[in-house]
């Protein structure tokens, strides 16, 4: 046996098991085209908005000018209604040559010359949820390698028209035919949302070895209900979904739609808030041509987008729910540091919640607090009470760090504490009360 | 029979059958407490949010200082908890001392001087709705009396702890006995509210004699959901409801919640829009002394004051709901003009709704048409197609007037065409189809 057939054989060996790209130790951060864009394709009279190889420029050039990349948002994904109608002769999947006359490798190395990355859809089944070509299983081994062959560096898979037999063996294949190709290529799972998103349909060990990502429930909506909805079904099965997630494996909550229409500035601060919290993957999805300034500064907050990147990769819980309608939440980040969220479900006025860290299981003497939204930070003991004034529908997040630490840390990776090992959070502060 | 008891015994009959103060011969504009400050007595730990009358001072500085005194809020209005827990010695109500230090009498003072208008609060019953002492009938005289030697402009009369049988007495006395102090008092009675709002529980044509402004559905909530409930509640019952309006006798679906936290920027814009097509009265329940520019730009929008303060005093109607979750809002305008609002019901994206005016029952060949939002301004003719492009759960709003008319006017009164009269609508257009 030459080393060849031995590289050969260990790689088939790992394939077979685990998703082994390396790719997206931290939540992936970048703009994805659907909430905002749907199925668009009308480029006669909507030529600015359609799903068109122009849009995917704009937004890349925003995000290379504007700052965005250096935060991390480096990933510009295609969602549904990219190809056309049919397949080339070689059976390949082709973009629309009216929307997309370069073709995806001219976007694919338009985002490389400028340090970006791109991301295309797929659906595992006869149809994308739109009516556009699907890939059923004998099409995965050549979508997956046309994609590789485009130079894509990421591709959701939905569900439409397909069934759960299929999507059993579909979910896995395509893991496989990624690998296979030797492209690093993120992989986007739909498929728990397709279960229902909870055990024993959903095999979470699995996916986490299949996926980087996935959806495991209902898609975003442009407003705050959907907002809700998304935190109060995460939070309802945080004892399912928090151990799954990890370096490389993310619970996907769905896109950020902070900048569009139905947020007010309160419920967007929010949805960043606790998308930090969850460790969920930040993909906007908003016209970043025309995003207004009280946006743009909510999902570039350095200290969120630090919180939501922590190398620790813990998802974190909610540990409290009042009746007064507040809630608190928790995230473990590394260097012996936390996140903490303070939200409320009221629709009257800001509400006045006291408490105390160690109310809030916290027990070391003194901790450095760091209000993430206003920058203001105090030294807090832990017996201390203290009040915050809470929005409605609103949040106050905090960065906890022990005393004396005078600065927030963007953490490095630290390889040691990789990997979901859930049970450490246990360890980092006595156990939650919810 | 000398002069002075024919005007006696004139007035006598006028205040039997009619509230003949002569006021709100157009939507009433100003400041309410409630929705924003709620029962907030805690001065000790939230000094600058307690009802108090520092509270009250520091908002009509807002109104007198920062321009919207001068678009027409002028009210001034204290809502529920300001007074003790008990009556004075001579049985009166009273201010707690703690809280307005110089009295109710000191702040319409305050308001006179600078042009604006102190309201107050009470309720038909036993208690007020957060338990502070009511006004069962035997109390209605004396405070009405009381009001007025406090020089107040507007009473709001609430219905907790009352029972439909007071209520029938009630209301109607408290009109007597607001006119029978001789100080024009503007009227608001939440009765209604408590009869579920509609007929053949609710007497429109009764309460248009007895009050200037009625409340008929649930308070506001600083939510989305909240306005459009009150939204859809109106128009749903418009065939009831608008007959009802006109110049001195407004249905009132609550306060505007514009520059809080609940609403995105696009449904602010719907909730001053619509409320412009309801004729409803304007009261802010905000603080305007943190209010962000975009509220204000919208709050202070003068076109839209212009249509909600139209001098025929006409309420809109919803003139088309569209499977595409579009939906059509109309007011007719003295001068021949009109108001149109297109409101998207949707949460994906902008939905580019197409139709032109004579889809919409306009009849003359050609229309100047301004967008009240950009202040672009068009002419269109009758039959033109066009396309409006509409946000998820915002508006497109047009003022509409004869072509050639180059300037938006806002109108002076016409005494002839005061009163319902809500026959001469149907004539201004032809008859709506929804």
């Amino acid at each position: 046996m030459n080393l060849a057939v031995l590289v050969f054989a260990s790689a088939a060996t790992l394939t077979t098991f685990a998703l082994d790209n390396g790719l997206m130790r931290t939540p992936p951060m970048g703009w994805l085209a659907w909430e905002r864009y749907r199925c668009d394709i009308d480029c006669e009279h909507d030529p600015k908005n359609c799903i068109s190889e122009n849009l995917f420029i704009d937004m890349a050039d925003r995000l290379f000018e504007d700052g965005w990349k250096e935060l991390g948002y480096v990933y510009v994904n295609i969602d549904d209604c990219w190809s056309l109608k049919t397949r080339d002769k070689q059976g390949r999947l082709q973009p629309d040559p009216k929307r997309f006359p370069g073709g995806i490798r001219k976007l694919s190395r338009y985002m490389h010359d400028r340090g970006l990355k791109l991301g295309i859809y797929g659906d595992m089944g006869n149809y994308t949820c739109m009516g556009y070509p699907g890939t059923p299983l004998d099409k995965i081994a050549v979508d997956a390698q046309t994609f590789a062959d485009w130079e894509v560096d990421m591709f959701k898979f939905d569900g439409c028209y397909s069934n759960a037999t299929d999507q059993e063996q579909g979910y896995p294949l395509m893991s496989k035919a990624l690998n296979a190709t030797g492209r690093p290529i993120g992989y986007s799972c739909s498929w728990p949302a397709y279960q229902g998103g909870l055990p024993p349909k959903v095999n979470y060990t699995q996916l986490g070895q299949l996926c980087n990502l996935w959806r495991n429930y209902g898609d975003i909506q442009d407003s705050w209900d959907s907002v809700l909805s998304i935190i109060d079904w995460v939070f309802e099965n945080q004892d399912v979904l928090t151990p799954a997630a990890g370096p490389g494996r993310w619970n996907d909550p769905d896109m950020l739609i902070v900048g569009n229409f139905g947020l007010s500035k309160d419920q967007s601060r929010t949805q960043m808030a606790l998308w930090a919290i969850m460790a969920a993957p930040l993909f906007m999805s908003t016209d970043l041509r025309v995003i207004s300034g009280e946006a743009r500064s909510i999902l570039q907050n350095k200290m969120i987008i630090g919180i939501n990147q922590d190398v620790l990769g813990f998802q974190g819980r909610r540990i409290l729910k009042e009746k007064s309608g507040i809630e608190v939440f928790w995230r473990p980040l590394s260097n012996n540091a936390s996140a903490l969220v303070f939200f409320s479900r009221r629709t009257d006025m800001p509400y006045r919640y006291k408490t105390s860290l160690s109310k809030l299981n916290y027990t070391a003497d003194s901790y450095k607090v760091t209000d993430v939204f206003t920058g203001k930070t105090d030294i807090l003991k832990d017996s201390t009470d203290f009040v915050v004034s809470v929005n409605p529908t609103g949040v106050v997040m905090w960065y906890i760090s022990a005393a004396g630490k005078l600065r927030f840390h963007h953490l490095s990776r630290d390889g040691k504490l990789h990997g979901p090992a859930y049970a450490a959070k246990e360890n980092a502060i006595p156990p939650v009360f919810l």
